[in-house]
């Protein structure tokens, strides 16, 4: 079924890829402080939007970090009440010489966008925006139902803004059901809805060793290695076969129940393929006796992301360095709970850390694993929309990725999270190469659009 | 007993150190590609210093990497040619903020002078050139022996150059000795003479997982991560106790001589004061059944220095790198042969190698332990000059660094070296704040003078 607003989408497609390469083009880094200024920048372009579009109060709303953009529309009285939530910052875009058009100059090649945020976020939140702009341009300035957008510009960040937010202002924020659109279809042409996230603790291990980086030749032998005693103390976190090694670390883990299990084996997903296409590795590696789509959706697991310290240009220096960290984050499944985690880690980080050095536990973001139920009638109306849109039967997913805004709208808004994402799993999300599917952007902006448009009638 | 060269070099102090301030400034830093041209610049400051104080032959030597610096005057006949070593590059200075004065901009603090190179090794090289200036002004144009100077640019880098030109040169350079000046006191007013040095094999371990990078939320648990393979490989190269786990890495260790081991023990060496100083930590490592000079002279040590890959800049990022490398690098210790440790470790790490990660092993430098005899007449001629200069007895000590042309001195012109060093322990080499101790370039350079006016009589 279409309707004047998907009409609208259609007619102005073109106007809508230009206007988001736009907003792709502004590098909104929010964990480089460098970029701090383009981050309020990429804010602007949305509140802009936001009013020109026709919504109300819209603010930009100054935070200890980066800012949160809101406006609302709300007369459609007696009709259900959207929070839509997209976030406008992006990761950082190296390593640099990988990617085939610079990262925020997006550039267009076989019908996708690629750009850092093209997907993640930006793409996503300018589809909602699109949709608004569609439901308010077909129907004279009115939207089908009431509408609240809070947008952030943390999210790859850890999200403190909002989160203190959502958790001061639940009166301005309440509302029946939120949109969140920061998710991947399951296959490209398969309307999916994800109803399940993993939690994260991301934490950084500081050690310390001598007071001063010591030469290697004279020192060597005597002198504590801050990296080396990471070495150490990180090989004992988790065992080659991927089981985490933490004591208790296991102890709250839930299972997928066995209708969601079973769902998940009838997916179109071929390990193979996905071995070579997505990962390009010559094995798949972690706790084989899960599946790939269990043990990526709904097993625990513990990563290395960098370890700065001691010399790391090209070429060799014999340094024995003073100071050296490591980033590791656990992903969390339901029912871990990340305090509990965090503590367990931390307690077994300080166990095995050797003599001759200290080492601090920095948290750099925290939240736990969420579950959705797919009864209530926002998944169901979502569901009808992309089966319109698609012409295909929704699948209920989870991702393995973590959105910790959805666990806190669920604990302090009380209200159940709608994950409609148009993202592909070769997106190359946080990676080179990040893009975006142009015919997902559209058919997004459609299926938001006849979203609303159901739960208006 | 003093000399007309020794008055020279009172009488010009204040120029020598004004001189070796200009040569502080070059950042000539040979690991890093953009100071190429100050390296150039360093060879030509020292080769058109050779030409102004006397010597003859000048030349700057080009190579595959960083040219090397040659002069000669070779007139007195009848006596010892020595060949005199030292090199004009130096360490990059990272970490920047650590420095109280830049590292470029050579200052004067408490009788040191200040700079990345200070004491390694230009303010080493400079004492040599002073003295060879003093020895030709007292001297109507002439010097007490015969005197080649071979200078490098490359030493902080692996040396290749002149390895290669040692090599293939070899009746060019042939000399009676070698003077190598990169050495250190092993207390402030203690004359010392270093007959010994480790060897040194660095390596960098480069590994790689999945074809790009991918986000850690959609593929953690599946794909290999390259960060923590190197570190399962590299905690199972030394155990805790620093005992290097390498099959066979300890075969060919020979232990110093029962007069070596006695006589270390009469040096005053203060272990907490050694700990507290210049260390820094809480507690010393390694392999506690040695004493710490046993362990950093005579011990073989495997360290790790540096961990490219990854998210490495401030805050989180949560990303499985696809590639990632360790730099690990091992002293070795009399009669470790380089090439045989070499393939241990490789044949070694590659059996630690998990699943789904391919490794290749680059090999940044290598070169064996050596240890100089102290029966010659050089030796004893430079024990004798710096009794004078000091008025003391010297010392006979090893260091724990290693300086390859040494080695090489001699293997291919089998001379012995005399490693007269005026360093002390706490300069700072290869760390932020590296100093040389303004009193010990007098009395270095003086030393040098006496050295040849001894030989030359």
């Amino acid at each position: 079924m279409s309707s004047a607003a998907v009409k609208y989408a259609r007619d102005n497609q073109p106007r809508f890829l230009e206007e988001l390469k736009d907003f792709l083009r502004i590098p909104s880094i929010s964990t480089e402080e460098e970029h701090r200024d383009d981050v309020r920048k990429a804010a602007k372009f949305v509140a802009d939007e936001l009013h020109r579009i026709g919504f109300q109060n819209v603010e930009i709303i100054e935070t200890k970090g980066h800012p949160l953009v809101y406006g609302d529309w709300l007369h459609a009285e007696g009709k259900p009440t959207a929070l839509c939530y997209a976030h406008y910052d992006v990761q950082p875009a190296e390593p640099l010489d990988e990617w085939v058009s610079p990262p925020f100059e997006p550039t267009e090649r076989n019908q996708n966008i690629y750009a850092r945020g093209a997907v993640d976020d930006k793409g996503q939140l300018w589809m909602q925006m699109k949709a608004f702009e569609s439901l308010f341009q077909a129907n004279h300035g009115k939207l089908p139902i009431n509408v609240k957008v809070i947008c952030e510009g943390e999210e790859e960040v850890g999200g403190e803004a909002i989160e203190e937010y959502v958790h001061t202002q639940p009166e301005k924020l309440k509302s029946d059901f939120a949109l969140v659109s920061d998710t991947e279809l399951f296959a490209p042409d398969l309307p999916t809805l994800c109803v399940g996230l993993r939690g994260l603790v991301y934490t950084e291990i500081e050690a310390q060793g001598a007071a001063t980086d010591l030469h290697s030749g004279i020192y060597g032998g005597a002198a504590p290695n801050p990296l080396f005693a990471l070495i150490e103390i990180i090989s004992k976190l988790k065992n080659a076969q991927g089981k985490i090694l933490i004591p208790g670390f296991y102890d709250d883990v839930k299972k997928p129940s066995a209708a969601e299990l079973k769902a998940w084996k009838s997916l179109p997903f071929d390990e193979e393929e996905y071995r070579k296409k997505e990962v390009g590795s010559n094995v798949l590696t972690g706790e084989d006796k899960y599946s790939v789509l269990y043990r990526t959706w709904a097993r625990p697991t513990l990563e290395v992301h960098g370890m700065p310290g001691g010399y790391v240009a090209p070429g060799a220096k014999t340094v024995i360095p003073a100071k050296a960290s490591a980033k590791v984050s656990m992903r969390l499944v339901p029912d871990q709970n990340p305090d509990d985690i965090l503590k367990k880690y931390t307690d077994f980080v300080n166990s095995l850390t050797p003599k001759g050095i200290s080492v601090k536990i920095k948290v750099h973001s925290k939240g736990p694993a969420i579950v959705v139920g797919t009864k209530n009638k926002f998944v169901k109306a979502s569901t009808d929309a992309m089966h319109e849109v698609f012409g295909k039967d929704t699948v209920y997913i989870r991702s393995g990725g973590s959105i910790p805004i959805v666990a806190q709208f669920a604990n302090d808004l009380k209200i159940p999270s709608v994950m409609m994402g148009f993202g592909l799993p070769d997106d190359n999300l946080h990676a080179p190469n990040e893009k975006f599917h142009i015919p997902n952007f559209y058919r997004g902006t459609e299926s938001i659009v006849r979203f609303f448009e159901i739960l208006g009638t």
